[in-house]
């Protein structure tokens, strides 16, 4: 798994707080030793990624809620799974993904393989008894066939090899070359004044203390979530309900552990926060200093944070639309 | 709206059938005078027609019913709208519905462009409450604005201008040089023995009574299904209790009147006839041969016809993916 360098977070004491730590986000993502990118693998993970077939109602991709036409998401508090059921937590962005240490937002799986392979079988989300009925649909395909014998030889549509190209897939989805990236790299004109206060601002805020290196989700994989918290905030916006981490380690020591979210596109990706209960960035900005640092912003320094986080919106790189493969007069539903 | 020219069935009669009059799939499908297609309009027409946003929910575009990634629908009898809900007829594909004199499995609308303007305010399809709203979305989008304005000029934004980018898009999803149409254009190889007594046989049986012309839905824009009919058969297949387009007109006459869907792409676009309750093209061909033709077909007569079919599957064409404008911050959704 990638690990995110550890960063030094240095103040200029002289003057303006300024991100002299700052890097630029790679343009491409390590691959673990088991699962080296290849091109072959891309573009079945690419497939698989985008087939509603791998969903009981066959109607449900991976791309259904992590919408690579969007901000990798979908912009719903809760996301729509198969039959019309709604999911708890809001859909947090497939790109970039490769640079979480950890996946899902309570960091359960420690790859994106691991991860891929869970919504598949959810009850409410893909909804498919098991992987073997997934294995089996593909092997109908003759085009799947073929793409998982270039991808990994013969005799290869498994579970394990499905998930291995969506995960291969997944690393390619980076978003590079945003304002903030072409600043660090030394255009001091791609950020606005406003822009750059607010960089300087999240420093001395100090929301870079869990939201740093270059995807802006580190150092550390986990924080607890909401810190400086009460019951007038939890009747608006219902944090504590899910416990995170500890829903599924059962663990009091997790309890309301939540992964890092990385901060790369997050003006795409409204409503905010694990259960999208905040539907615009300021509020999330205000929420975010009163909760987890007791600051209080002004509205001037929130529009200036806001601005900066506006600032980490990338460029998304063209992808040729898949086209999937048909078995001639098969269909996987009623 | 596109007329396909008439077409002559020229038998030969010193021996096997031929279809001396075939034509290939034409490569550009043509536009009303009041929508010329051009590349500003076909981009935003394939941005609108991706975007779930232009459901109530935010899951629901276009495309996951008639899928581009697939053969042009979802590979269901009924599809799935906003909130889980199903609806009573099969998607047709979108591929080559630029070469159907009318759109709509009931042929209700006369043109793409009226077409596209139906699902999205269906209550059970993308369950808008009007295009106003839609319009207001649209509009909170700077992305949005501005490819309006290059598709169409100043102050654009309209369901008139959005529905005429979708169709606009539509009219290049065409499929050219499947098997079906080298062999026409003198590739006598292009075809397999079997899928030429196939073609003939589909010229001896009648199917071409109906199905004809390049894209096999014309000459004619409606036909009566079901004809030879018992009730054993509606038992099985319920083709009765949908009323076709005498369920929009009322009328008597009109009563089991549908549009003769095209044959080109078939083999990818299970399940069959407007409900959807036939699973196998197999079976399609066998019950279209009995119920339209009273001819009862042997398994090799309807082997040679299946084979034939899946020698109308064309070329997709390379599709470079949108990318969907986003406001900061924005949801349309709880």
């Amino acid at each position: 798994m990638f690990k995110i360098s550890s960063m030094v977070v240095a103040f200029s004491l002289a003057g303006s707080v300024s991100l002299v730590f700052a890097q630029a986000l790679p343009t491409t993502a390590p691959a673990p030793a088991n699962n080296p990118t290849t091109p072959e693998k891309v573009e079945l993970g690419k497939m698989l990624y985008h087939d509603p077939r791998l969903s009981s109602s066959g109607t449900v991709s991976c791309a259904s809620c992590h919408n690579t036409m969007l901000g990798g998401e979908d912009n719903r508090a809760g996301s729509v799974g198969v039959e019309g059921q709604v999911g708890g937590r809001s859909a947090p962005t497939v790109w970039n993904s490769a640079f979480n240490e950890v996946q899902f937002w309570d960091g359960r799986a420690a790859s994106l393989e691991e991860q891929a392979a869970g919504p598949v079988t959810n009850p409410i989300e893909m909804g498919m008894k098991s992987w073997d009925d997934v294995v089996d649909r593909l092997e109908k395909i003759e085009g799947y066939q073929k793409a998982f014998k270039k991808a990994f030889g013969t005799e290869s549509i498994s579970k394990d090899n499905a998930t291995k190209a969506i995960a291969a897939y997944e690393r390619t989805l980076i978003t590079p070359n945003s304002p903030y990236d072409k600043y660090v790299k030394g255009n001091k004109s791609a950020l606005t004044e406003q822009q750059v206060r607010g960089m300087n601002l999240a420093v001395e805020t100090g929301c870079v203390g869990c939201h740093s290196g270059p995807a802006f989700n580190g150092p550390g994989m986990f924080q607890k979530f909401p810190i400086n918290y009460n019951g007038y905030l939890e009747a608006q916006y219902d944090f504590k309900k899910d416990k995170g981490l500890a829903e599924v380690t059962g663990k009091k020591e997790d309890e309301h552990l939540w992964k890092v979210p990385t901060l790369r596109n997050v003006a795409l990706t409204a409503p905010y926060f694990h259960n999208g209960s905040v539907k615009s960035l300021d509020k999330a900005v205000s929420l975010m200093a009163k909760i987890q640092l007791d600051k209080k912003l002004s509205k001037d320094e929130i529009s200036d944070i806001v601005a900066f986080l506006e600032a980490l919106t990338g460029e998304f790189p063209k992808q040729e639309m898949p086209v999937l493969p048909i078995a001639s007069g098969i269909t996987f539903n009623k």
